[in-house]
């Protein structure tokens, strides 16, 4: 096995996000669920964007958010996504590459489009998402480099990506790439609905000891393992996965490893602007402390500075040199 | 004269601003003229781009940043300006309509793409600006609705689309509607490169009186009157326009109007995070003022409100409630 190549190569969405704020009354008008992700079509996209106040562009896609925060922080990483030969797949990939990430799948030709995720931003903070998938969900498996894969020390898949087929069957492929190559695969389960549809693949997964990591919020947990009481849903996943990390918003966030239980508090912000991106950026502190070898709580710690972050300002790619805000925090 | 629909139609550019922090190296190493605007062809615009950070689109454009200005304050406006029938032409046309500004110019087919501004912001929150036209110089003369013009309280013309022939053309014939419908026309003069190309058609204006309101900064006073000193620039001008407007960023703006000069100094901020759309943020308070009726003092009080405003965030569109934000501070 030689030196990795890459700290972090991740395979995910494609997207560019469209950012407006939004008033509760609006959220719930459009018949939202509140804090939710929702698929939509190309048809109901542009009922809601008419629906839209004046937006912003911002890149996004969960995993790409994640090897933003990475790379900010000085890690080396790549990306696998599939974006149209467009012109918001000319700029989900400008500025992916423009923060160091490798990026080398080709735009995908002709129809749809690039994928965009509306999202409604109420005032306080939450984010209401409704995504269109458009190319994202074209990801093909031969966009895949076996070497890339092997040289990374960890693959970082998206939960949503699993939905349709395509990428699910590169997922699998690239599982294998990372695993025969001794490498550690790390996993997000991004939705409950996700869960929903594929916990039987992702139990699976885990019980043939094929996800070394998994990142998830306390509503997934509750779908993967079945269990309400957070505690006991911890407990079911003891001793199946390696890394269990669990984030609670406002409460923090735990780390379940080695039969040990770390947790940490949320990191102060002076006002939550918008909290899309916080479990990207949290998973992105997390894996940037555990590839170099550092202690749980301080990876907890680093995931909490970064989540703090992105949710001080509007959209899911940093604003601020991580890596400076990390020698502050952390010393 | 029947009661105009509109307080104010424009005319300019449909552009869609691709802004980015940069420093102060980045801006030198590329050649840029620091707080400037350089118009770009497309190799141009996609070498900068390439040489840019991770970047936010957000729309722009002077006059419609006006416009949203206005728009916000409670005005009643249309917007006249060219977007080609693509992703970013969509993303203006979303922008300008969510604010409640009418926009009806059809979408143009091919090529080339809608215009944008590829905008370098370094630390001391000033904007190095370089415009890819593309769409925006091809708004035909056939674009404009002489009855929304005639029943329009103000029309308002950006400089920067004086350049390109066709827009001019449609120009013209806009201010001769305006005028035979007794109508009043404004015009800001954008920037000295069109000063220094155009000034004898503007000056040719004036002097036949087609002008009523000119709004100008320092430099563009200057180019326009050939004289350096400030002070002789806005006597070269009294008599010959009806309200003259000049902007000075820290140092204020000045009215000179009816043989009297009105001063007003620039509104606190905390922070000068982005200059660009200040002086379109400017028109917009003074504008707004105007077609109430009000004293130039309070006009201006309203540019210089606007104007803090958008200087203290990214981006050119207002993010405050400016309505509400003018009670605030007016009373």
């Amino acid at each position: 096995m030689t030196a990795p190549r890459y700290d972090v190569i991740a395979i995910g969405n494609a997207i560019v996000d469209v950012m407006a704020p939004a008033s509760d009354e609006l959220v719930e008008e459009l018949g939202m669920t509140k804090g939710g992700m929702t698929l939509v079509d190309a048809d109901q996209a542009r009922d809601l964007y008419a629906a839209m106040g004046p937006a912003k562009e911002i890149s996004g896609g969960s995993a790409a958010n994640t090897l933003a925060g990475l790379s900010g922080m000085g890690a080396q990483c790549a990306f696998v996504g599939q974006v149209a030969d467009d012109q918001l797949g000319n700029v989900f990939a400008h500025d992916i590459r423009a923060v160091g990430i490798d990026f080398d799948v080709p735009a995908r030709e002709g129809e749809p489009p690039t994928a965009r995720c509306l999202i409604f931003v109420t005032p306080d903070g939450q984010r209401t998402m409704n995504t269109f998938l458009g190319a994202t969900q074209f990801l093909p498996a031969g966009a895949l480099d076996e070497e890339a894969i092997g040289g990374a020390e960890i693959l970082y898949l998206e939960g949503y990506l699993w939905d349709p087929e395509e990428p699910r069957k590169a997922m699998r492929a690239a599982i294998k790439s990372a695993k025969d190559a001794g490498r550690k695969v790390a996993f997000t389960l991004s939705d409950a609905f996700v869960i929903e549809r594929y916990g039987d693949d992702f139990r699976a997964l885990i019980e043939d000891g094929m996800i070394d990591i998994v990142f998830a919020n306390e509503v997934e947990l509750g779908a993967l393992t079945g269990e309400d009481d957070f505690d006991v849903g911890l407990a079911a996943l003891d001793g199946k996965v390696p890394v269990l990390v669990v984030t609670r918003s406002e409460k923090g966030a735990v780390c379940v490893t080695g039969g040990e239980t770390f947790k940490v508090a949320a990191e102060p912000v002076e006002k939550v602007v918008d909290t899309t991106g916080a479990g990207d950026l949290f998973a992105a502190g997390f894996l940037f402390g555990h590839v170099r070898g550092e202690e749980p709580s301080r990876c907890l710690k680093r995931g909490a500075i970064a989540a703090a972050e992105i949710i001080s300002h509007y959209g899911a790619r940093p604003e601020t040199d991580l890596a400076r805000l990390m020698d502050e925090k952390l010393g």
